[in-house]
């Protein structure tokens, strides 16, 4: 990495050449955030989609469109921006091109599966690929939703390897600093059980309630009568499938075995309510609340 | 009412004399949206809580804190924006004090239920009630959040009685419309199943979730891994318990009928899961998604 070259030469970037694979929402956003905080030179965008590549060059996230040969060759950070289930593919097709200086970090949203899959594909070079989860998202995709904001104040979570060199390590957080973000490291496993109970079950949740409002005989009738509250709790089931398929095919036992808590707490609420345990019911809805509120205060995000 | 003095009088407001029983987000936004429109001559407030009442009044939300009985003697309309199960125990307190002209509607989230116990209380003074339900809220509460805008562009629900009159049900439509609302009419029993399904549902299993996170060993951990997913999820859990308590309560059959139905559809998705199975996952994900984005563009909501 090239923390080192920045303190001799102040006009050299952080990341003289960025490669990002995939230029939407969260590498398109990267890419945004380094080049407004004048921490990147050349930034190279990798893509399949021809259509998101113009669009992302055009907005001017990316200087040149590259294969990802080229990336391996020519970048000195690699993002890998893709679904969590196209990580391992694109790394064994990096390997043979990779400089040994390259440092690469993804932003899967499963860190345990990707770790494994990592292993596999680069062998000898997996001390150059520092896992990561960048925190963050919205409902939009594509590279006209990139914003260089994005990542200001929330968490970045990186379950760096035993490989990894303690400079990489700090080039990283640098670099995710510089995005307005803030490190937090972790196990591999630790990240994905808390992440099925955080943001994998609410997804898997909220999409099955969608689904199933959606294919009732009277859904026009319900949709009509929607508000705020079902605008918010719906929020996320927009999200990408193809994205949201891999998470939760790459996280499987965690997400199952949350899953199974919040059915028996699902079970316990509906026992109050079959019941009409008016008590009981505002016991819990008032634990729910308050716990709410509290985090809205704390996260900064509501 | 007041429609006929207004054609003959144009400089008396639609509603000389406006009470509202409750003046948190819902009764203090509906006075103001009244006052905002010029609508309204007199506003006084009615409710349990000394320092809401003061505070109202200080805010302009009201002129004047009265009595029950006060507002049964001089106001044209009534609106009850109170819990829903203290919407009953109102209407009998009112019922010996009402004039014959006055109107009274309310804001409860069911409606069946609202209508039986309204026909009890008021006996053969029912036709001076239309039940209303305006479908505008948020996880703020007090008068400090109500909102002249409140109900602008939101939908209605008005479930009238064979006892209304004609021209009380055009008074009160032109009345939410001033609000800036579009008033929809349905039977009750129609309104309390579609309600369970887009906004009690949610509501309970948002909750639900929610007290499952806060509860488990490891929750300060995994509150810091949520994020923007998490908090639109989640954000319907900070209502009012006491409101919400009502509501389950109140909805207690057309809830747990749909909760089945929601039980089922995770059911379907958890097998997929459980299976691995990548196409089927990405089937109803994918059908959630396009029907929620369908859903954003029409609604105006999101």
């Amino acid at each position: 990495m090239t923390a080192a070259h920045t303190t001799v030469e102040p006009a050299r970037p952080l990341v003289p050449v960025l490669a990002v694979v995939g230029v939407g929402l969260i590498g398109g956003s990267f890419a945004a955030a380094l080049r407004a905080s004048g921490a990147v030179g050349k930034v190279l965008g990798v893509g399949r989609s021809a259509t998101s590549l113009s669009t992302a060059r055009e907005l001017g996230i990316i200087d040149e469109v590259a294969t990802l040969e080229r990336a391996g060759r020519e970048a000195d950070l690699i993002f890998l921006a893709t679904p969590v289930g196209a990580i391992a593919p694109m790394l064994a097709a990096l390997k043979p091109c990779l400089r040994d200086s390259t440092l690469i970090t993804d932003a899967g949203s499963t860190k345990a599966d990707v770790v494994a899959a990592a292993r596999e594909a680069l062998g000898e070079r997996i001390r150059q690929f520092i896992p990561g989860h960048p925190i963050a998202g919205a409902e939009k995709t594509g590279p006209e939703a990139a914003d260089p904001a994005l990542y200001r104040h929330r968490n970045v979570v990186l379950t760096p390897l035993p490989e990894n060199s303690g400079g990489d390590k700090a080039a990283l957080t640098k670099i995710w600093e510089r995005c307005g973000a803030k490190v937090i490291v972790m196990e591999p496993e630790a990240h994905d059980a808390a992440m099925a109970s955080v943001s994998h079950v609410p997804h898997f949740l909220s999409s099955v309630f969608m689904w199933q409002v959606a294919t009732a005989q009277d859904s026009d009738l319900r949709m009509r009568l929607a508000g705020s509250g079902f605008r918010d709790f719906t929020r996320i089931a927009a999200g990408s499938p193809e994205v949201w398929r891999d998470i939760f095919l790459t996280n499987r036992p965690a997400i199952l075995a949350e899953l199974q808590e919040v059915k028996a707490a699902l079970a316990r609420a509906e026992l109050a309510l079959q019941d009409a345990d008016g008590p009981d019911l505002q016991d819990f809805l008032e634990r729910a609340a308050l716990a709410r509120r509290f985090w809205g205060s704390r996260s900064g995000l509501s």
